[in-house]
Order: structure tokens, then C-alpha cells, then sequence
């Protein structure tokens, strides 16, 4: 699983980061997640397969996170995009959509799919035969939910000594993976765990943008290979965090903490800092696995 | 006057080009004329003075055209603006920002005023001191103008010499800078011709984008010292311009022909140009004062 962040600036005035936008992907699936003024460049920038997304997580209505959506909805249809195109997010995206398309002219060549997800729960609402999607509640005085991949449980490995030594069959290999033990023409009976090895570990990658610190958030996303917080304000600003129900360094790092997370990548950061550094520093206190987020980089999930 | 083009691509998918934005300025006011997804990125990037624009003027409601305007004008809250914003277009853009702002939860800072104009005849819409606004009615099949930027008509400069020479008090000079002739003490009169050089001759800037080939735009934008209209097309793909309401080069080098102007400047291209060699070259055959657009140079307007 990747994450190749296409912006992580705040809301404001354009200052040089890009408003937020990224791309998820397992090289089979890729899923867009919020999509501010100019993701469309963006993933012309950076060459992401804009036409293989099939699904779109917005995490809340701010301009900053969705004011993008409606040149990339255009230019799939000037492209005469046939395919479904599922929208994920809190309640509001369809009405803000349909009334910028009537007003604007726009006629959509493919169908649109709104999924409304509340934001009280972390639910779950997506899956493909590998990944599952969460909401991740998130606090920020407007509807908000982060977004939570998980991989799915794997079946374990054959050993493949295995498969010559006791001249397994297909179907004899596909009920071993799935956790059978070998019943051999004399009866015995070699156990699952010595014809298989354990799966890799299921990797995850939680996005939570934009929020004020949250011991809920920590709990959903306990033991995340990877967490995005965003970290607005350093901790010099942190009253001014509160009041805009968003987060320091210092409180993402705290919350990747408390959820025992692999890695920290921080962003979402307000114009004032031109330099990252403070973040970078105050979190690493905390929390010395962290990273500041680049535009244009992709983060590997877990490794 | 001058215009600095911050975008010159066409609607679509984006493809290197941005959409169209630019900015029209005589150093005292500066105007945003259409907003595309990227403009504020755009007027960042070239260090245009976004806090002196008190007036925008949009053609149409197409999303290459507008899309920008909803994060400049949350932009302009969240830094508090005060400065009431003027918005000059076709029906339609209050209840496409207004909506949006209503879904996305944006609380304007200041005053937006709303000044919708007809496309069907030639309107003065707006003036400073030195210049005038006029719009140009354009084909586009959904209500759409160009618009006119004049100089108004400037009173004649003094001659320095005579200043001395006849010992001239500011009321004189004013008034002789209007027109009026100078009376001696001895009663001899001295003609306003022999006191004053004529005034420099007056600029004109026409922006028509985005329009099928138009007589009606020759005749209103006659004389004008410097054009920029929409060469969405090459004459290669005149039939496909036709359908959509678009120019190719050669009939917007035409028009320019048809109008006197002084200068050409070619814009709006289809991202399937991604070199527009051809679209100068079928101008230039017809209207050799032709350049084509670049995004990010300030052009000199009658110079």
C-alpha cells in the first residue's frame, strides 16, 4: 500500500502547498482522498492513472478539501468517462455537486454514486477483495471523518517444500492456505502450521485531516503501520489550534503515541511556517518515528 | 495598460496549460478577468497583488472560467478582507458562489457585489478615472461576453516651455489642458494648439473568450490596440470548433483582420496542441502582428 500526497497545505491564501489531496493505492485500486483547488494538476504533475480512481473519500466540505472536485468531475466527462465514479463523505458533497453543475452547465457522462457516511462512528463503508475502508470520526466543528485502509486478513503461505513432498493437489494447497491440516492416505495428520508460514503483516494507513486532538481517533486507529495527522500549528500556536479545532505537532504526535502507530507523517500546515522544521522537531520528542509530509513524495505503508 | 496571462489553456482535462485567468492592470487598478481552477495559485506564482483587486469580470459560467473564484473568495475571508469585491458577468455566478458558500460553510469576510450584464448588445459596464469597461457580446451557446478595456479620452499635455514663457498660474494650465485658449494681458489670444501637445493616443484591450468566429465582435472591439481572442483550434479541426462554439487561429486572425487591431494574441488552446506553432503560423498568413499567449508574461497593451 502507497500514499502519494499531492497537498499538504492548510486552508488560507495560497502560500507554495498545494490544498489537500492524496492518492491511496495498492497498484490495483486507486482511491483519491479530498481533492482542493488544483489535485487535478497535481495528479497530471505527478502522472497518478486519474482515470483507473474509482472511488473518492472527502473528509469534510471545506474549500480546501473539495473545491477541486468540480474541475476533475468536469474533465471526466469532456473525456466521456463511462465508468461509476463512487463519492464517499460526510452529508453535503451530492447537494454542493448537482447545484455547481446546474448553475455551470456541467452534464456528466457517467454516473455519480454519493455514499453519505455519518460521523459519530468509525463504520465501515468500502471494500475491495484486498482493502477495507473505515471512517475515522474526527473533531473539527463541521461534519468530519478521517479515512482508515486496511489490508485484509491474507491467507498463510504454503511452504513450498510442501507441495512436492506430499504431492499436493490444487485443492488440497487452497484448503491448507485457508488454515486446513493435511490428511495423509495413512491417516496421519500433519498439522497446518508445519506445511504453512504465517502472512505478512496486514498493513494499514489512516488520514486524519483536519481535527482537533482526539483519544477517539487513537483508539480506531490502534497500531496504524501509518498515520497522516495533520499538524497545522506548531506549539507556540496551540490555543489558536484549539480555537480552530485544529492540532500542534506536539498533539499529532501525542495521538500517534497513544495509538502505538508504525510511523507519524505530519501536514496539513498553515501558510505561516514557509520552514517545518519546529514541526518535525517537536513531534520527534514525542514521538521519534515521524516524518513531515513532502508534495510529490509517495510513502510506502508500512516498510 | 497591461495584461499578465495566468492561464491560457481551454476546458478539458488538465494538460500543462492552466485555465483561463489573467489580469488586467494600469498600475493603480488592477482587474482579475475570468477565474479558473488555479488562478489563485496562478497570481501567487507571478506575485500579482491579489489584495488590490476590487473587480473581477467573468465571461461565462463554464468551469474553466469560474472554478478559481469559489477558493479566492475564501481566501479573501479567511484573511478578513473589508474591501467590498465587485463581480461582473452573465446571469448565474451569485447563485453559484452563494450555493457553494452555503454547502461549504464560507462566512465572507466583506461585501460582494454582483453586477449581471446582457450579452446581447455592447455595454458599458464599469469606469475609473482613466479607463472604461465595455462588454463584447460573444457566440458561444450559453450566455458569455468578452470584455473591453478603454482608456478614456485624456486632456492634452502642456507644453513646458509656455509654462515660463507666459508665466501661466494652475487655474491657466488646467484650463488650457481642457482646451481653452490663453488671453494675454494685451488682449492677443494664444490658441490651445500652439500651448499643447495632442495626448498620447488612447490604449484598448479586448479579451474574447470563449466565442465561435464573430462579426459582432470586429465591429465593437474596431480599432482596438491590442486583442486576445480564442484560438481553441487549428484550421484542421474547423468543423469540431464550429460544434463547439470555438475559433480556430486563422478566423480568430480574421476577426483581428476585420477589427484594424493593433496586435493579436492567441489563447484558450486545446490541450491536444501541445505545441502551438500551427496556430501562430495560420494567424500570421492572415494577420502578421500575431503572438501567441504565454502564461506568466505581462504584455504591454498599444505598445
Amino acid at each position: 500500500m502507497w500514499v502519494r500526497i499531492l497537498g499538504n497545505g492548510s486552508g488560507g491564501p495560497f502560500r507554495g502547498r498545494h490544498y489537500s489531496a492524496q492518492v491511496v493505492h495498492d497498484r490495483r485500486h486507486y482511491f483519491l482522498v479530498d481533492c482542493g483547488e488544483g489535485a487535478q494538476e497535481q495528479l497530471h504533475r505527478y502522472e497518478m492513472p486519474v482515470d483507473r480512481i474509482q472511488q473518492i473519500f472527502i473528509t469534510h466540505l471545506h474549500g480546501d478539501h473539495v473545491f477541486g472536485l468540480l474541475g476533475l468531475l468536469t474533465s471526466y466527462s469532456l473525456k466521456n468517462r463511462e465508468q461509476t465514479l463512487q463519492l464517499f463523505s460526510p452529508p453535503g458533497l451530492a447537494a454542493f455537486v448537482f447545484d455547481a453543475a446546474r448553475h455551470c452547465g456541467i452534464r456528466f457522462s457517467f454516473p455519480l454514486e454519493f455514499i453519505e457516511v455519518g460521523c459519530e462512528h468509525s463504520e465501515h463503508v468500502f471494500e475491495t477483495k484486498a482493502i477495507e475502508v473505515w471512517t475515522i470520526p474526527l473533531r473539527h466543528g463541521t461534519p468530519c471523518v478521517g479515512w482508515l485502509f486496511r489490508e485484509k486478513p491474507r491467507p498463510r503461505n504454503i511452504r513450498p517444500e510442501c507441495i512436492e513432498r506430499y504431492g499436493l493437489s490444487f485443492a488440497q494447497i487452497r484448503a491448507i492456505k485457508e488454515g486446513a491440516d493435511l490428511i495423509l492416505a495413512d491417516e496421519r495428520i500433519v498439522p497446518n502450521e508445519e506445511l504453512t508460514l504465517p502472512a505478512k503483516p496486514l498493513r494499514s494507513y489512516a488520514y486524519c485531516s483536519d481535527t482537533a486532538p482526539s483519544e477517539e481517533v487513537a483508539d480506531v486507529v490502534r497500531g496504524v503501520s501509518l498515520l497522516y495527522h495533520e499538524a497545522t500549528f506548531t506549539s507556540e500556536h496551540e490555543k489558536e489550534a484549539a480555537e480552530a479545532f485544529h492540532s500542534t505537532a506536539r498533539q499529532a504526535a501525542e495521538i500517534a503515541s497513544a495509538a502505538q502507530a508504525g510511523q507519524l507523517l505530519l501536514g496539513h500546515f498553515s501558510g505561516r511556517y514557509p520552514d517545518t522544521t519546529r514541526h518535525l522537531c517537536e513531534a520527534r520528542e514525542i514521538f521519534p518515528n515521524t516524518e513531515v509530509s513532502v508534495e510529490g513524495i509517495e510513502y510506502a505503508v508500512g516498510e
